[in-house]
């Protein structure tokens, strides 16, 4: 069987996510570089990978993917070997009342955390990158979001070990990409009003899949 | 077996989303309105059912669940009857394949599609209900982002019926309770160039679950 391929590097947190997943399950995969210095993200070539021009994509066969979100428990299926399988029972679709706290878990990620983690990357990284002065405001505004986020998480895993429940899932794992750059930042020190939510994390970290995509995030950012 | 209960009203696109879902599958159903004007929606009843104490919140005996885009597969699975029943497979997940591409669309329309038309509703309608002065810089930033994702709408359905494929979906539903609100703005001119969209939309609002939660969102919204 040929190794699926992601399209784009493990420096981009929505490709890392799919990164993540493949690790925990031990696929095979193959990343292809997208060369965003020669606009190759808005070619031909990928955008009939990702109509919208961006990272990740992934294919395996026929099949050809984008947004990171359902790439992941495509691939977190696909090579599920039984319904039993704590390993990498990341969805538990056994049964239907967890799945669906993993989905929801999951799109407070998307949502809620994601939006304002990444708010505060682009002005205190991408904007100084591109020759620009951070806008401060939005950093604040940024971080009062995310405060809000971490309050309903914190209280949340003062009843759970982990955000769906007293089980590891994709929803968890979902938030280590931003948070990985994040805890660079000078901003990191909100997370100190949040014992759990820290914890929490560092267990996140602690997984060998997690261990493996890091290195390879920081490997790729330059 | 008594009804689920839906808690928030069906003016509240994403109360609409689940409301839809209920509709297509022919459950049982009992909606519970939380009154927003004496701030019912932050109490502790509420919060316990919704952290982020927004709508909707969903109970089904022990269960408890928030955000929209997990309810809805939640109650699509739970009411299937059969993994052949077309009627009622709106997540196709007899397909691995199919199922992925019905979780990308849906990912979509959670972070491109409502965001844009969500954040022109906002200042159409919901500013000047609050004495402010809706800002048009907001609203044509909006549209233009809508504009990018309707592009990618019209090619897509240039090859495929629905968004998923050749097959009606969650991904495709979704979509109806932005557009209900968005289509009576004088800003809905924007779909007119694109003639496959606006087709499609006709297509999902011609379903008689649709038609009944329209009905209930036009009583509600006041």
């Amino acid at each position: 069987m040929a190794p699926v391929k992601v399209f784009g590097s493990a420096a981009f947190t929505n490709v890392a996510r799919v990164l993540v997943c493949l690790e925990e399950v031990g696929a095979e995969y193959e990343i292809v570089d997208i060369d965003f210095h020669v606009r190759e993200h808005k070619g031909p070539e990928h955008l009939a990978r990702n109509p919208f021009g961006q990272v990740p994509a992934f294919q395996d066969g026929d099949l050809m993917l984008f947004q990171s979100r359902a790439i992941s428990p495509y691939v977190l299926r696909k090579y599920k070997t039984s319904a039993d399988d704590e390993a990498v029972n990341l969805l538990r679709e056994g049964s239907p009342e967890e799945s669906a706290l993993v989905d929801a878990w999951l799109d407070v990620e998307a949502l809620r955390y994601d939006p304002a983690m990444n708010s505060v990357f682009v002005q205190h990284r991408v904007v100084p990158a591109l020759g620009g002065t951070p806008d401060e405001e939005v950093i604040g505004e940024s971080v009062e979001k995310l405060r809000e986020v971490l309050d309903v998480y914190e209280a949340r895993l003062a009843k759970h070990r982990y955000l769906a429940g007293d089980f590891v899932s994709l929803a968890d794992l979902s938030h280590f990409p931003e948070a990985h750059y994040f805890m660079e930042m000078p901003y990191a020190a909100v997370f100190d009003s949040y014992p759990r939510v820290r914890a929490w994390l560092e267990d996140i970290f602690s997984r060998p899949a997690v261990k493996k995509v890091v290195e390879l995030m920081s490997k790729d950012f330059h």
